[in-house]
């Protein structure tokens, strides 16, 4: 039975594969730990591009003979891009692996753990499974519901506004929330922002100034494309991917095609790229989390279609007033009980500002 | 010289001072500790209504010859209602008076603490003075800047919206919030609304179930008096106090005359009451912390206007979207950095919701 001491390892192995959010995508951020005599031998975690795995850098980092191994998601059987992560453990002298997740891959679903059995090592399944649930929601999104975890950042006055009513927005949080943005940006494996506000910023959307291996996918939600490719976006997307969704019933401007941007066609519905066929598109493609920036359009499109999984609000100890720019679009709500609804995960000062996340509910 | 202790029993009777909040007005609310050889003799503080005062409750209860008294305000020295609390202090043998602030009453004004030293009592001034003076900011405001403290609470969704598009506004917040709404009203001296807040949600306004002593007062801003006076309001007018805000050049309805409501002629500007008359007014009568309830348009009209001193925000998990109805009016600023900012001072959960409370900056 597991006890105290393997639901720490794995608590470990969990938080080390937290490290790869962002980084490892359409692969899980796995993390594993390697302890003999309650002593950790090495820690691994999956690297930036998804490879190697948390098992491979772990083991290759200790001698494992007589070991357990510690694993947030159950580890591959399959002969990928590197040899099963199941046989390294049986190779290595492994003699107890204590996972927090079957893969839902079906790839490996259970055979993974099968393996390991197989080859006479002690498994315990399930240890930690909900906090493990919880680090990769995304990759376990796109495989049972194939959508990416979806996070809305808003960046608000305590009166819900953005801009004044002169369009004035910059700044409405103060440098430590910008620097928190770049952050969350960072543990996302792209940001989306839609054409209106990607023409009123010109924004870069990159991640500056964390060191990080892999800057995520910058995507456009532009039905017509009707975004000048010689902006910030189009100039970079050689240098770093952008990936454009357009209406597929529109033509495609021949600036795009120049920029090196991906262009990829979503269904339209009502005179709007439909939020749900985008986020399918989105999965197919890899993508296990998505981070939203706005604009307000957007982002009521994509919470009145129930996509988004948490909310990211940066609130400035400002007002703006009525006559203000809101942050978030119309919903159409009629009943007050229709009104979407999260509950508060965590509150914390950024600066001058304060951020709140809030989860689906 | 003042030490530790003498800071720490300062903070206490500080703290026992706060009690009286919203109960005591126009008098200050004050705390007062005494004690021998290091041990808490007594403990005082204003009462409901304004008296007895701090000190005479605390003498009341000991025997304070060769004592400390430490005092969170300037003990009165002049006949009013009850004999001066600097004379109660030397009568009672009391030997060392340690204060925090001296009282800007123009009666008092230093005469308190001149008339102990002249009694040949040792007396120290402005112990934690900054914690003192914000536990009376509203009782200091009125006599220095004629105007009462004002709290502005909003109760609104994340993003910044009371009410769907159709009107539909009960309840954004959950009965914790709703609940910390009456211990808010409890701590102020009278609550303020708008007239068409008033129209309606036809509210009460009382303080429910917290069995304090005095009620605050309602005030409802009406420059043309268009209420119902057969609303819950005037119904209860008798019982607890009611004052309506009119506008001086309107006539006053007959109906409102027999409710028992105070009628309170007030200047107009622009079509509305001009806020800072309307505070200048009920500092006047007495009034030391206002908490107005809104609705948006006097909310942004006392935001506007730099009146508003704490804005407290019970923010709800959910979202309505741009077509609801916003929680501020409109400010027509011009610029974002024209707009009022506010710094953090405390944010804490109340059930699903979430309160935060930002002072001025």
């Amino acid at each position: 039975m597991p006890n105290a001491a393997d639901r720490r390892f794995m608590r470990l192995a969990i938080a080390l594969g937290r490290r790869g959010l962002g980084q490892v995508w359409p692969n899980p951020a796995v993390g594993c730990v390697i302890v003999r005599d309650g002593r950790i031998l090495a820690r691994g975690w999956t690297q930036p591009g998804g490879r190697p795995h948390a098992e491979a850098m772990a083991l290759a980092a200790c001698d494992a003979r007589g070991a357990t191994a510690y694993v947030s998601l159950e580890p591959c059987a399959h002969h990928g891009r590197t040899p099963p992560c199941s046989d390294a453990l049986i190779g290595a002298g492994v003699i107890r692996v204590v996972t927090a997740l079957t893969d839902p891959d079906p790839r490996v679903s259970g055979r993974g753990h099968a393996r390991l059995r197989a080859a006479g090592l002690e498994v315990h399944e399930g240890v930690e499974a909900s906090a493990a649930r919880d680090a990769n929601a995304g990759f376990l999104l796109r495989l049972e519901a194939g959508r990416p975890w979806l996070t809305l950042k808003l960046a608000l006055t305590l009166d819900g506004r953005i801009a004044t009513a002169g369009g004035e927005s910059r700044w409405i949080t103060g440098p430590e929330a910008r620097r928190a943005v770049h952050a969350l940006r960072a543990r996302h494996d792209a940001v989306l922002v839609g054409a209106g506000t990607a023409r009123a910023d010109d924004p870069d959307l990159r991640v500056r100034d964390l060191g990080i291996a892999r800057q995520p996918v910058r995507v456009v939600a532009s039905r017509k494309m009707d975004l000048d490719p010689n902006g910030q976006l189009g100039r970079t997307a050689r240098a770093n991917p952008v990936w454009m969704l357009y209406g597929d019933a529109q033509d495609v401007p021949e600036g795009w095609t120049q920029t090196g941007a991906r262009l990829i066609g979503c269904p339209e519905q009502d005179g709007t790229l439909e939020p749900r066929a985008m986020m399918a598109t989105l999965a197919r493609e890899g993508l296990t989390r998505v981070l939203c920036e706005g604009g307000g359009a957007l982002g009521a499109g994509l919470i009145g279609a129930g996509l988004v999984d948490e909310l990211v609000i940066f609130g400035a100890g400002k007002l703006i007033g009525a006559d203000g720019r809101a942050g978030l679009g119309p919903l159409g709500l009629d009943r007050l009980a229709d009104a979407p609804k999260f509950a508060l995960c965590r509150v914390q000062p950024a600066g001058d500002d304060i951020c709140q996340i809030w989860r689906r509910r």
